[in-house]
């Protein structure tokens, strides 16, 4: 499972029957663009993934995709969790670590 | 339904089942206080609602009642959509009407 890179740079994870797109800083546009073409490439099913401040993003490229270009996406599911990153120094304690939000949008069709 | 605001200035809509944090610029402590606030009252459902950037404050904010605060309390449900804004000289067309995301979530215990 070796995440690929677009033409574009949008970084895209493909494993069997399931297709991911990573949610970053690049315009919305490209996101979407990645979404379509999974869709086009027969993927049933996309998730859209992102943390902390691209959560927003995620959420309009998701948007996007359904009202503007692929009326018959549908949102399957959404799921919000919290990522832990350590500091490198101690790596026992939780405490000093950092919590950052994440998010995963997946569509279907 | 009148919207009140807090000693914190978090704005918050009380009905009689459901209740709701509206997610602004501010702390994040302070819309996790709204929301517990509400729970301790009795309310079996809180509604976090936010737009725009301010949308991965609202997951933040979920995130910290559910692990930090209130273990007991459950995601019900996630919903995103999209607010549309129009122009104040043009109200016919949605030319040129901006598009601002949103997010809804759902949590009960």
């Amino acid at each position: 499972m070796k995440p690929l890179k677009s033409k574009l740079g949008v970084k895209r994870t493909v494993t069997e029957n399931a297709t991911a797109v990573l949610i970053g800083k690049k315009p919305i546009m490209n996101y979407v663009l990645a979404c379509i073409t999974f869709f086009h490439g027969g993927a049933k099913e996309v998730s859209i993934k992102a943390r902390g401040r691209s959560i927003s993003r995620a959420i309009d490229v998701a948007e996007v995709v359904r009202h503007r270009f692929l009326p018959d996406v549908k949102i399957k599911s959404i799921g919000i969790g919290t990522d832990q990153f350590l500091p490198q120094d101690q790596d026992d304690a939780t405490q000093g670590a950092t919590n950052v939000s994440t998010i995963e949008i997946k569509l279907m069709r």
